[in-house]
């Protein structure tokens, strides 16, 4: 019995990602894919699937004209796999062009009213998270890192743009909510058009790398751009979209409040290596059914983590799907080769991350002050 | 036939204000006056009609512990009447105890969101708004001035507490509005609360001059102390009510908008003493009548004029009342006699104003230094 041939690199890891091109008008990253020279890790194998007006970023990079990459993150604790995915794309953006500035947030406004955390304890969680995404590339030269609690500039957005959204505009987009969440929303707007401003060298075009569950903020972002087009001259700002990192118990979503669903970058080796090991799988009811069938790499949370993070060369991920198609690679194989893996990855990027930690010390203060320097 | 004889102390004048006692819980000013040594001339008159938990200030100035005055003015043009109703106030707080400190907030989000004014022109204005007040007497030594678009705390604050009120709170409180309206609001309520943060030296008293159309923002801003009480062991800010001055054309509240209902300390004497003789009064329909039967100075702008602001005496003022009553005056000389105390006034307060220019600018600049080097 022939079951459909998925390619690794194809669409149909995807199909649940359909209606976001369908209902909230998200391209896909076909669409603009050829036009881009060097490619990602993430979009060559279509863990990015989707995006709106990129173009105006690639036309930047071929031009030698300056952009700016934006994304942020929130400061509740380790950086998970979901945050790297953001980081990892960030960097990428970065590595593309000598003009390219990575505007790098600290949401530490949204971890005080989500999670409870103090600006204090962001604030110590912050520059792990900084060491982190050094580690993982990120070249501070071209980088601007703040905490949303400090930058006057994205509140003082947020609280102009709020004058001009109507609440069924924000109904439309997240619907009926209350006032809190709809202000972290404008906030995240101002946050994402904040690289235009005149002190950051006037309109540009920005890439907001993010999960595709954060699309409707991009989408408020680019229609309060378009209101603001006289006043501010914003230039609408782009996006691309990630998949979401499925949980490794199973669950559709990898989560900080799941341990069993993921680890973060600072986990034991050993311990993330346990949650590797028992990890849910798109193997078959038997090795034998497994051997006949083949498994199913397209629902399985460990071939994830192969195509997402640890496989490094694509030819490597092609042979992991291709020997679990065909039935050659069993379930528990799988997982102690990427247990191994994931462990090894583990010890070199603590190690990284643990000698830059003064380094993130000091890009966050040379951030501060060169902030505090700008005209506003 | 006689009628009722006001007693232009009493409260008689504020019949209209009754409502807010009987439905919104202020209390009247009458239950903590008895404490208060020495009263101003708006509590006297009874223009400062209503109060919540001013006691707590009064206890603060008796024993000699610090104390807060905060209010704001929207730089949207020239110091009106209405804005020197609070800044008389603020003054006045200040004058009663070397531990009270005035905060005193520019509202140019307000001014950009309300009148689309840029914040450079805001600033331009804010100077010549804060000579005003300096002119009508505020202590420089004791007074942190600030913009609200340039004040990091406040946005953080409103921020934070948009986090835990309920669109039912606010529909409760300003009914069905926009959001832009909802959080123009609570960053009234992170201007109010800012005194009492650590870096200011903690919890204390705090009293909030204004108008009594305000009071829907000390309302919300006592629920969010109480409700923030054990992350910042806020007091429940305190307030103090004055009547709205009415419009000089006989419309109920002077308005910028409505150049015949009031002037501005910033217009041409002559030309403020000529909105003075085209006042609207409450003189009888001919001169035989208003000797027969008396004025009624309870409905006249122009009597407001003296009471509010113009008779610095509280016997001259009573004497306007007592011959208006009596039909002893007769408009047209009430209202000469005005223009001549407004024409007066005006040129002495530009005279003193303008030689104040340079002080606004150098409390607005160590205000600024001050605030950037507190910790946040």
């Amino acid at each position: 019995m022939e079951k459909d041939r998925l390619d690794p690199w194809g669409e149909g890891h995807i199909s649940n990602y359909e209606r976001l091109h369908q209902e909230f008008g998200i391209e896909r990253l076909d669409s603009v894919l050829p036009r881009i020279k060097e490619p990602s890790a993430h979009m060559r194998r279509k863990i990015d699937f989707g995006h709106r007006d990129l173009g105006r970023v690639v036309d930047a990079v071929d031009s030698d004209k300056p952009f700016a990459v934006m994304s942020g993150i929130k400061p509740s604790g380790d950086f998970h796999l979901g945050t790297k995915m953001t980081a990892d794309d960030m960097i990428y953006f970065q590595s593309l062009s000598k003009r390219a500035t990575v505007y790098y947030c600290i949401a530490d406004v949204e971890a005080y009213n989500d999670n409870g955390l103090t600006f204090a304890e962001s604030s110590k969680t912050a520059v792990r998270n900084v060491a982190d995404i050094l580690a993982l590339g990120l070249d501070p030269e071209r980088a601007v890192v703040y905490k949303q609690s400090e930058e006057i500039r994205v509140m003082r957005l947020s609280t102009i743009f709020s004058s001009s959204v109507t609440n069924n505009m924000l109904r439309a987009i997240y619907g009926e909510r209350q006032i809190g969440l709809y202000l972290s929303a404008l906030i995240q707007v101002g946050d994402i058009l904040m690289p235009q401003l005149p002190e950051f060298g006037g309109p540009k075009p920005v890439v907001v790398p993010v999960g595709a569950d954060q699309d409707p903020h991009i989408r408020l972002a680019r229609d309060i751009a378009a209101h603001y087009k006289e006043d501010y001259k914003f230039v609408p700002p782009s996006s691309i979209y990630h998949r979401l990192n499925r949980g490794l118990d199973g669950s559709p979503k990898m989560s900080k409040r799941n341990p069993g669903s993921s680890f973060s970058l600072e986990d034991a080796p050993a311990a993330a290596g346990k949650v590797v090991m028992s990890a849910f799988t798109g193997g078959r009811a038997s090795v034998e059914e497994q051997k006949k069938l083949g498994g199913e790499a397209e629902k399985c949370p460990v071939y994830d983590l192969y195509l997402f993070h640890f496989a490094l060369e694509d030819e490597y991920a092609k042979r992991v799907y291709d020997e679990c198609y065909d039935g050659t690679r069993m379930c528990g194989d799988c997982k102690k080769e990427l247990a191994t893996l994931v462990k090894k990855y583990l010890e070199e990027h603590r190690k990284k991350r643990d000698s830059m930690m003064k380094d993130a010390e000091e890009l966050l203060k040379s951030s501060k002050k060169r902030l505090a320097a700008l005209a506003s």
